[in-house]
């Protein structure tokens, strides 16, 4: 086929794809506060939900990130939400479980207090989006009752709020009441190749 | 078993998991520039792309952006790449390929200027990292030639540049010569329930 072949049949292909898309999105007309959760064993959970922070910052918008997992480096992007400190609130729980405490009285207290947090900040009012981040470990280790979470998430959730939840191994009963789930798949991860954890990469 | 049971397990447990993964990260002592490719149908591909710019933007790095495709609104990310003018440095690819235009010449030959503008900056020696933003999405539509890209990427990106692509339908040939490849799966999506697309989640 010749290039002005192509060309012809390419804007048809593509005037037809614009069609059908533009047919769907007049059909989604609700908006509303999403709760989202972002899992699997790759990479990119915490970082497309930082991603989504930003952009929501960059909206004007009001934002509150809970960290419930302590202990990875992560100054690069507390550089940057420091420098939002208007828009941004972030809550980090305390000495809060990390791979160096392993005392799970302390890590279940803190757990607590983050989720207490969490709550406060979904509920007032004041935030658009609320990241909280890791959350899926916590509940994976029992350290919050998964009942009262996903009760909470379900039933008190503002309407207008936007709830982002990061940690692999997501409990189904959160899968099965969030609008917008997406698995991280690990393909191929340079930690095989002997390559380190770097600045601007896993921190 | 008793809470303090419970405590004593959990702590010898953790106690393993964390030498494991010190043993691990020990034997991790490459430092290089990566090439990462984010593809999948899922959300989270650009986002999470956009998330470590702003973490290396963090870390003080000077960051390149490439956008090979034009027409999604991202006000949130320009107005928060606008804020780190000074660190970032953002290409928009003319009125390259849009879902409105159309125009399989003007679209290959943006192609073409996006990608010479993201080899000199990859070269150039000022950024550290270089996010080719939707270039799977170019790769796809043959506007440049594979060949051409992974001979580039693979001999001629400096060491210790970090370079992010992104898009669905990755090719092959990029993945095998990528060091980080994640796939971002879609489980659930709220278009399926009639929501539109909101500021803050999809742009």
């Amino acid at each position: 086929m010749s290039e002005s072949d192509l060309d012809v049949r390419h804007a048809e292909k593509m005037r037809k794809k614009k069609e059908a898309r533009d047919k769907i999105l007049a059909t989604k007309t609700i908006e509303k506060g999403l709760l989202i959760v972002h899992t699997g064993k790759g990479k990119g959970k915490s970082t497309a939900a930082f991603g989504m922070v930003m952009r929501a910052v960059g909206h004007g918008m009001k934002v509150a990130v809970v960290q419930f997992i302590k202990g990875r480096i992560e100054t690069g992007e507390k550089a940057v939400l420091d420098r939002f400190a208007d828009q941004v609130t972030v809550k980090r729980m305390g000495e809060g479980f990390t791979w160096e405490t392993q005392d799970r009285q302390r890590d279940i207290a803190a757990a607590r207090a983050a989720w207490d947090a969490a709550k406060e900040m979904i509920a007032s009012g004041t935030y658009k989006m609320v990241l909280l981040d890791e959350l899926n470990i916590v509940l994976r280790y029992d350290y919050l009752p998964l009942e009262e979470v996903v009760a909470f998430l379900r039933d008190e959730k503002p309407e207008d709020v936007h709830v982002i939840v990061t940690g692999r191994n997501a409990k189904d009963e959160l899968i099965e009441i969030a609008d917008l789930v997406t698995e991280m798949t690990m393909v191929k991860h340079p930690f095989r190749s002997g390559v380190k954890p770097q600045a601007g990469i896993e921190f």
